[in-house]
């Protein structure tokens, strides 16, 4: 029986789970969408998605692709997203754009691109409405350090220092696109909003959870900018900055 | 012993309360700021906030004072700050500005505007990220008769179309500055967030979530924009739509 390939976006807020990957010993986002999946098809399935989050990482477009046989009933685009939500109605998991193309396509190795996120609330006062999707820092960041640094990032560079130890890519090196920062007002009391937006075809483990807790030390002043530099030519992990928290961070978009 | 009079802004996520105000069988934010308040200071304290907001209702600004007793030990405004949000810590609610003023300031009776925010989102999937603090609605809502509609709700009316039964204040009468509605991009699918801002320097109870409840038969094209006029004249609770739900609602900002 010949199957119809779906190219399938989702949103999920990553807390609560233990990263996208199926997992023997812990609920992975895959696993709930597989079952998801499976509870309105009755079929066995697998997913394929554009890149692996880590544990607490939310993603505001993620794609996988997946296979399935025909319907008992023929069910439209729309109607196949509907029926997936109604059995994600209990996570905080949800599909927003269902496709279907061609069988050349591949969620992982067709994407040309990938936008991350990630959020610093910058003020005195923990966040209390998004404390789950932001990362919090009291002291005020200088932005403008920070940019400087992110400059040297920038272009095709052997990424070691940035790349946890537990990395399974081939090779540290990797072509960062973008890396801008931006600053915006959160509150009415001054408090403002940090998001560091990072755009690569691919990114290693942790890379950049990595460059975030690098230049927030230059945002402290702890660093120089063109120490970032000095990091990332030393090409060993220990010479870079903490890991930021997960929370903070999000797949926005993946291009094809 | 003379009492120094403080205006202290707040923030809070309104899931997991009855609403602003100390209640005896139910847990409120006003109940947890008094007690993190009281347990820094040592001192019974009771505080005075802008305005009551309702269960599941958020604040990003909003704003009570308080008289407190000199301290063991002088404390600036922002160690304040600190020692109320340390007893804040398990609690999504969280001071973001301190200031000692004088003590004509009232945080209800000197207030001469609040800007509340209620905010849709608007695409087939449930929002997954921030299901708590936003309503959702699935079909697409048409923005410009919402607009329509709106317009005729500006000024000085009787608005008790949309005021709940069990509204406390002594005339119906309210003078409604501003309300627009906003629409803005939400995901990479073509998701919507639409953002309704209402300011006035007082409202009545359930007022802006009966006006939204309104709007979105606009919305979905079951009123034309002309019938929210007829509803406001009506001066009757059943001749509105129904009250929107409290999670989409934040009460943005008080001026003084």
């Amino acid at each position: 029986m010949s199957t119809t390939r779906y190219k399938i976006t989702l949103e999920y807020n990553g807390q609560g789970y233990a990263g996208w990957q199926r997992q023997p010993n812990a609920l992975s986002v895959q696993q709930v969408v597989e079952e998801a999946i499976g509870g309105f098809s009755n079929q066995d399935v697998s997913i394929c998605a554009a890149g692996r989050t880590d544990a607490g990482v939310h993603a505001r477009g993620q794609v996988f692709h997946v296979d399935l046989e025909p319907f008992s009933k023929p069910m439209d685009e729309f109607a196949v997203l509907k029926a997936i939500n109604a059995y994600l109605r209990r996570h905080p998991v949800a599909i927003i754009d269902v496709q279907t193309i061609d069988e050349e396509f591949h969620a992982r190795f067709s994407a040309t691109n990938k936008l991350y996120a990630y959020r610093v609330i910058n003020r005195p006062g923990d966040p209390a409405i998004e404390s789950g999707s932001c990362c919090h820092i009291g002291k005020t960041l200088n932005i403008e350090a920070m940019r400087e640094g992110a400059k040297h990032l920038l272009g095709h560079h052997n990424f070691s220092t940035f790349r946890a130890s537990e990395c399974q890519a081939k090779s540290p090196m990797r072509t960062l696109d973008r890396l801008d920062i931006t600053e915006h007002p959160y509150d009415t009391c001054g408090g403002k909003e940090i998001i560091i937006e990072a755009e690569a075809r691919s990114f290693l483990h942790h890379q950049i959870r990595n460059i975030v807790g690098t230049l927030s030390l230059v945002g402290h002043e702890k660093w120089h900018p063109k120490d970032v530099k000095t990091a990332l030519e030393a090409k060993n992990r220990s010479a870079g900055g903490p890991t930021a928290p997960a929370e903070g961070l999000c797949l926005v978009r993946v291009d094809y």
